[in-house]
């Protein structure tokens, strides 16, 4: 399990049915950090969204397994309506896609392997009429996404930081898409690599209580 | 492992620690519908969304497990837009929910445990500004609940077939929250006690190819 960073063992060969040190414990920083009030699978604690990256690339394998997780999401009368542009470093695609951040993600998000815009389309294919699911739906494979790269050890971090008008005309995006959400990916770097906002950053963050969410009945009290 | 069904293990008490059999490997069901064209975690691949269910009511620990694994998605600023409406079985809440459902989603979903609606908050709460990936943060903490209670055996199953509008108000959500969907919770029951029409399509369904989803560079090609 020896890595170039020293900080994440490399996953590309996987026994799909054996479990990765991710499901199976909760990390130490995760522990310190994070309280389930129920047992819960601990890969959805151990998913947070670091910052420090290597800059190292992910091989192809590797990122197109992050997409076939995407792939099995559910969706409304399962249109699937997630799409996903990608680029990866020293690629000319990349800095089209990281010109697109705004420069508190930009400054980390340069450090990432893969750049990627998830996109969602907004009708149904088979009668053109509004999927009012669809980026809830998305959103959905944007989390099997997520808690893939999390099983392989990635660095994996959603970003609402950039500029969705400019990824819309400068990727190409039709008006029948719209722009969700960006995504870096890549290997766990160094904290103290980090420039200095972002590293105190570096850590798992808590969740409002479940009493705040979770209600039985309907939503809000009766009007008087 | 003896349960009333016969069909599904009861997991009330749970090792943290320990991956549950969907974790480990795809049920028969599964591996005979769906194929993986890159090594995924099983459970991704063992999410379906049966509609037979048994109607017997779940633990509320089991409950409440479900929406601790929801809480814990990543969301824009951590902002955590969703929140869950339920009812279970047998409560004063139970025909509500069940009454916003289409005739094609009750003769199946009225065999729940649960039924819950799941609802996003539209603004942030530190500045009531838009909140652009409100949907897409909830399609997220929506997944971790679905691939919880996979983990568990239990049916999950999210619809849009249910009235929107109605939903708002005999639930009395407000202005500022937007209704994403409805899921039905409970214990797989057996295909031949549903209804033909849902029998019919109680198997794991498939998804477009990788190549259809997934774009290195551009989403369109430019115009002429």
């Amino acid at each position: 399990m020896e890595t170039s960073s020293g900080m994440a063992p490399r996953l590309d060969v996987m026994d799909e049915t054996k479990p990765t040190p991710r499901e199976l414990a909760l990390t130490d920083e995760v522990k310190s950090l994070r309280k389930a009030g129920h047992p819960i699978a601990p890969l959805l604690l151990n998913r947070w969204s670091p910052r420090s990256m290597t800059g190292e690339p992910l091989p192809e394998s590797e990122l197109m397994a992050l997409f076939e997780a995407a792939r099995w999401a559910p969706s409304c009368n399962n249109a699937q309506p997630w799409r996903f542009v990608y680029a990866r470093r020293d690629t000319e695609h990349w800095p089209v896609l990281l010109g697109l951040l705004v420069e508190a993600n930009r400054i980390w998000a340069q450090k990432a392997a893969v750049l990627l815009v998830v996109i969602s389309r907004k009708n149904f294919e088979y009668n053109e009429k509004p999927n009012r699911t669809h980026a809830f739906d998305a959103g959905a494979a944007w989390e099997n996404l997520a808690l893939e790269a999390t099983r392989r050890e990635l660095v994996v971090h959603g970003m609402a930081g950039f500029d969705y008008e400019r990824a819309r005309t400068e990727l190409r995006v039709p008006e029948l898409f719209e722009v969700m959400a960006m995504v870096a990916l890549g290997r766990r770097g160094k904290r103290e690599d980090l420039p200095p906002k972002p590293a105190a950053m570096e850590q798992p963050n808590d969740r409002r209580p479940l009493s705040e969410i979770v209600h039985e009945g309907p939503f809000a009290p009766p009007v008087a």
